[in-house]
């Protein structure tokens, strides 16, 4: 064998376990029995062993060492870039500060799931302070003297740095806070909708709402779980969703955008199944796909209407006096304090802070002790309303407790990826809203396969949306389809 | 760090790592998108493959050199004991040969499943004869020159012999084929139940009965599987059952059955969770829980009295007219076709006649070409019916095309274990059917736990019986048990 085929063998066993770990996540947030958690924990931990000594394994140094990159096809040489990045990645950190990390988070979410039930920061900043320190540390070790945060987000998102995201965010707010402010002040509050929606229909709903946007049940399951996630990649891609019986837009929602990060996985080119390139490239553009599912499809006036009609034959009343009074209660605009719940206005709004709070802590300007009223202080500039209690607020989120510092750009990295492909889509398909008016999302799902899904991990992130959108990705198309979108609905 | 603690770490980590493989079985079978299946074998192969690494791992052989067990408190004695047994198996297999069994049995069973839905038994001879090559190679290389058969039962069984069991098989048959014979020849045939029995309320009488056989729900669940079985050890331990909606005892004994098999995992000290003493000790003690709990409990006459209160409750009639008719149908003997479906006088007769079959392939003196005749002659011979086609015969199991070569006999031993139990259960809870007439099984359910079921694998097979019961363990008591019911059954 090559060093090639030696480290492709050797790479598709761990694409194979780390698929493994992935489902032993699913099973612990639907099907587990309540009192396995402590076993599930080692279990996870023995797996990911396994896992960190494969991904530092020497001989797989050796192989990289071997291969000319140039020498091979450009699948090959994609792959090699992946492999390469990875491992760079993963020798660069001592594996004492991996298991630290590891040890600390996960103590670090239950403490942290305490104190947003207590309402009491105190009880969370010692922890956090920990965590903070490690991902500082993990950060300079992976930085080689470059940025720290840059670091961090390059896990989620190869490429990208935090000097671009935070040009762009800049450009993005203002234009966001005006759309909000005019919305605001308009004096329109379309009423939400009224009723009480039984769970059966509401998953027979998502279950069609699935089926239409093309969701392969061959292939994966829906379940239901406490936070809505999608898990799994290449023939077993799983979702799952909620339902609150008086909102039937959580679960339904939710079951959309979870299933456009499933239709992302399952659409990635079979050739890809159990290699670097088999799983979506980035979460920014993972989120794209959940997103543009979710908003531009799921939410437009011709899908809407369609879903108005499904939702009277199903609960015999949707809850709403008609077509155009659901499309509102849908896209209803309301500045709440959690992301989310969050419309598509406020949405961005309620990242671009946390990026800045994030970058701050990181950085060293910031301390744990202060981000509570860091965060208060931002939040009423953003959103003009005062932060009522800490699990409104800065305890809202799982995420930096469990160490993703980085991550939440890259929502609104999807966002924007979402809105230049929703131009694209358009102008390639004229007649796409006569097909959602009848809840045929059949042409936009296929172009998104064909365009972005299949080539899973083949191109650099923004490459891929850069190659389906024949532009360079940038946040005007979302604006625009903001603007034009917010401004019909509230008759700006 | 001792070799003896180093080792205890990297076991500690084996246990869990198999604790996942069990998961992913368990997945396959309950839960899995059917499209799955191909990449799951990857998963799994890669997993076994981690598994078989560290199994033979030379570092285990120096801590085992280093290790004086002699200097061992019996805890530590008892891990040494299945730790070197395991690793002296492992390491006299060569891994070219496991690899090939791997690859040939999930082929196999495939073809298998195809034969058997054909009737064809030469579309699955070609691969059996390659299944039982690579069976008596690998029995070759474990038996260091003694019977090969007594090498691969000593897998399920550890310290059995055939030569024993083959005698005490002997023993038992005399007595089982006049019991038959007497029963047949009663004139009687017990009236089967009667109706329609809706699955939910199957399910939710399955549910109760687990409960009362004090299966814990905090660290288990019940999910629906085409051929039911338990899965998983400590605090993650799951069953499942089927529904037929006109047979309501394939779906409750199923349940119970499984429940037994549960408890006993579930039952184990919590100390010895991941450890080599943390899951059932063999196969046959193993069996003979689920068989207390399905029959010498579960389909007693007091038992069935309470059941049958609970059927009337649930479904508004039984099926039968009174609750010694219930009874009856409960028990009912009947010489069928498949082992499976088998009362508790066929049963053993089914196993045994597998057993010197198997016997027979494995030291070569009788050919897979030949077996289907042999299989057939015997048959008839032992249940006085000509098999009428071979997925009622020769084809109707799926152990032989998985390798399972040595695991028959484990269930006769689990019965003939169970009788004992049995009869010690019943000399030390004298009201016990006074108890189970109400429903309640927690007495017995109880001594089990206490005097089996908390050891785990500290005890040896037949040692954690004969202590149990205060004899060593025989097949009179199961005769005696079977004679005495059905004679009074059948009015002999």
């Amino acid at each position: 064998m090559t060093a090639f085929d030696s480290l492709m063998a050797f790479q598709h066993e761990t694409e194979a376990l780390a698929q493994v770990a992935g489902r032993l996540g699913w099973d612990q947030e639907t099907v587990m029995p309540r009192g396995a958690a402590a076993q599930r924990a080692e279990e996870i931990g023995a797996l990911e062993a396994v896992l960190h000594a494969r991904r530092t394994d020497p001989r797989v140094g050796d192989w990289l060492s071997a291969i000319d990159d140039a020498a091979l096809d450009p699948v090959g040489a994609a792959k090699m870039r992946h492999i390469r990045r990875s491992y760079a990645r993963a020798v660069k950190l001592p594996e004492t500060l991996s298991a630290a990390l590891a040890r600390v988070t996960s103590r670090a979410q239950g403490i942290w799931a305490e104190a947003r039930a207590a309402d009491d920061v105190g009880h969370f900043l010692p922890v956090l302070e920990e965590v903070l320190r490690l991902k500082r540390e993990e950060a300079a070790a992976l930085a080689d003297g470059g940025d720290l945060y840059d670091a961090l987000l390059d896990d989620y998102e190869p490429g990208a740095t935090a000097a671009e995201i935070g040009a762009m965010f800049d450009r993005m707010r203002t234009r966001l806070v005006m759309l909000r402010e005019r919305i605001m002040g308009a004096g329109r509050d379309p009423a939400r909708l009224s009723g009480q929606f039984p769970e059966e229909g509401q998953l027979r709903l998502a279950h069609e709402a699935a089926t239409r946007f093309g969701y392969d049940w061959r292939h994966g399951r829906l379940d239901k779980a406490v936070h809505p996630f999608s898990s799994g990649s290449g023939t077993d891609v799983r979702i799952t969703t909620r339902v609150d019986e008086r909102d039937p837009f959580n679960c339904l929602y939710s079951t959309i955008h979870e299933v456009g990060h499933g239709c992302y996985e399952q659409g990635i080119d079979p050739a890809y199944l159990l290699t670097p390139l088999g799983a979506g490239v980035s979460m920014g553009v993972h989120e794209s796909q959940s997103r543009i599912y979710e908003n531009q499809l799921g939410r437009s006036r011709p899908f809407t209407g369609w879903l108005f009609g499904r939702m009277q034959s199903i609960f015999g009343d949707a809850g709403a006096a008609d077509a155009e009074a659901f499309y509102a209660a849908v896209n209803r605009v309301h500045s709440g304090y959690i992301r989310t719940e969050a419309d598509e206005v406020h949405y961005n709004l309620h990242i671009m802070m946390r990026f800045d709070l994030e970058r701050q802590l990181i950085a060293g300007t910031l301390g744990a002790a202060d981000l509570e009223e860091a965060w208060n202080t931002r939040f009423e500039h953003d959103f003009g309303v005062a932060v009522d209690r800490p699990s409104n607020g800065v305890l809202q989120d799982v995420h930096w407790s469990v160490g993703l510092f980085g991550y939440f750009p890259t929502y609104t990295l999807g966002n924007v990826y979402a809105g230049c492909l929703n131009l694209a889509l358009h102008s390639a398909l004229p007649d796409l809203d006569a097909a959602l008016a009848k809840g045929d999302t059949g042409a936009a799902t296929g172009w998104l396969r064909e365009h972005v899904q299949r080539h899973g991990g083949f191109h650099e992130p923004k490459a891929v949306i850069e190659q389906a959108c024949g532009f360079e990705p940038n946040e005007v198309p979302l604006l625009d389809y903001l603007d034009a979108k917010f401004n019909a609905l509230y008759h700006l």
